[in-house]
């Protein structure tokens, strides 16, 4: 069982290593050109995938960098023609390919206005990356599968690149070294990740969930099963998911968790323990402090990094579980019907 | 067949004409105070369907006021202890019963930083409205129903009444006083939202989709459905939706789209187009620009409206859809399970 998916999947821990080697000069300028726009919030533009980046921004952010982000809504700036005022904010656009057209014109008219403004893109000659004063590249290598799975991870280094150096925080920025390791040993979660997948096999339904740092992940691991499997599965902060929409979950209803760090344990566990209640079938990424319950379908996520980076690493597993859900329901995870690489909405 | 959520869903009409009576003058104090403190961006924490009220607002105030509008991330503020700087910010709180403690959390902190602070709330001895500078009341009664319809719509109202004011818009304002008869005139599609609800009796999923002003309806539309029914409903905006998660369209899934105005015409009609294609179960609501396709199960949106107030209507229309499907599922609208009325996360 080989593709080009899992070829790419594989290819993390060598591309965030050579991402945290290259970009680290540039991203510093960066740095510095933002900061010296003594920003008031931050505007990420981005769609698909690079959305769920943006939803990770949010959270270190303002736990690093004390920034509130805003998703920016293209359409103001594009169908409706009302762009926002953008005095004040930092506005970032992320996209593999840089291509999107209302990402880019948001991005035109931040800079229109004299906002500082970034692309992270994965084509630094791409409209976007021109669009913007400063570019992190994402190195990541062509991405052949439609299914972006390096672009992700690449795209969160990025962010949590930049959020070091726009605090000057040197802990954070040693810290960002233990990523390369960690993504090589959350590859080894594989066996975990393919039981599991076993189990969801004759679903046609999931959840996801997620809280803090890792609400991101819960969306990512949705949009990779959807893309994949066309199962329907819908992420959810545990927050939002126990005031109602936990009543769908019936005997077999399928639910995956992503459980990480200490913040979020107590929460965690209880949620865990209340879908087993339901019968459900209990799906969770765990780290060692979040460990296995006797009817879980346990998939371990590696230890050793701090809390706001354990989603670039949390992430892995769940695209193996994408990738064997495919397989388990007979389709080719290198040929989901009509996606489309190029988000071209204008 | 009658039942407390369908005397609400009718209440809905009075409800926003006493609304829009009793909080002008209290908005127009609202507005210059926050005009005061020009503001550089806004932050709304909510949560359910009061998040729905808030991604209603990112069009509102982008469109009519020119502010990015960002969705606050409350375990920034509760469990992670890392709040945001919220200089330049005004910061909006939304609850229906006012009680969501890391709701209550953002506000006290807002204040506490000095940011101006309104709470939008049915309850104004409720902890939210005495953490805030300044009260919109909902004033729209008791709601016995566990699924929120008529403090949705008030919601709108009252953010829709906020954004005339913070705009000094003549317009605006006079528009505003068309609500009353277009909910009205929106109650009278029961009879086609019943006709549609027959036709996703047999689903077990289903999606919703919506674009600019109508996104948040999109939202809603699926949360009614998610507690009313059990069904798993996913929204998306349909720029989202037509790179890649179209791909789990086959024939018989069911899909509602909510279609109004003239600015995203085109790209809706297309995508009702490629719906119909797919063989998809499609539910239209749609307004008299948007009339019906061969093969839709089309439900009437009130015509008369501006496209910025058209979700206070539209939504309508989407509740009876819920409420209707329901009963077409053998469960009463009146007893959802398990879903708790307040929302008590730290």
């Amino acid at each position: 069982m080989t593709s080009v998916l899992h070829d790419e999947i594989a290819e993390q821990p060598g591309v965030i290593r050579q991402l945290l080697i290259d970009q680290g000069d540039g991203v510093a300028r960066i740095a510095e050109h933002i900061g010296a726009a003594q920003p008031r919030f931050a505007v990420i533009a981005a769609r698909g995938t690079s959305d769920n980046a943006a939803r990770y921004a949010q959270y270190i952010f303002g736990a690093l960098n004390r920034l509130t982000v805003a998703l920016a809504t293209p359409s103001l700036y594009g169908v409706y023609d009302r762009a926002p005022r953008l005095a004040g904010a930092v506005v970032i656009g992320i996209s593999q390919s840089g291509q999107s057209p209302d990402i880019v014109q948001v991005l035109i008219e931040a800079r229109r206005q004299g906002a500082p403004t970034v692309a992270i893109t994965n084509d630094p000659q791409s409209p976007l990356a021109r669009a913007a004063d400063g570019v992190i590249a994402l190195g990541a290598g062509v991405e052949r599968s439609v299914a972006a799975t390096k672009t992700y991870t690449s795209e969160l280094a990025a962010l949590a690149l930049l959020s070091a150096h726009l605090g000057n925080d040197s802990v954070a920025k040693s810290d960002l070294l233990k990523l390369p390791d960690a993504l090589t040993q959350a590859l080894d979660s594989e066996v975990a990740a393919r039981a599991a997948a076993q189990a969801l096999a004759q679903a046609s339904r999931c959840v996801a969930l997620g809280r803090g740092f890792n609400y991101a992940t819960a969306f990512e691991v949705a949009l990779k099963i959807k893309e994949l499997t066309h199962l329907l599965a819908e992420p959810y902060s545990t927050a939002d998911f126990k005031h109602g929409p936990i009543a769908m979950i019936e005997p077999d209803f399928p639910v995956i968790t992503i459980a990480t760090g200490a913040t979020t344990h107590d929460e965690l566990t209880q949620m865990r323990a209340s879908l087993l209640e339901r019968r459900a079938i209990s799906v969770v990424l765990g780290d060692s402090a979040n460990g296995p319950q006797p009817g879980e379908h346990f998939v371990p996520l590696p230890g050793g990094l701090p809390e706001w980076l354990s989603p670039i690493a949390a992430i892995v597993p769940g695209q193996l579980l994408a990738y064997h859900l495919a397989y388990a329901r007979n389709l080719d995870p290198d040929k989901p019907r009509t996606i489309s690489k190029v988000t071209l909405t204008k």
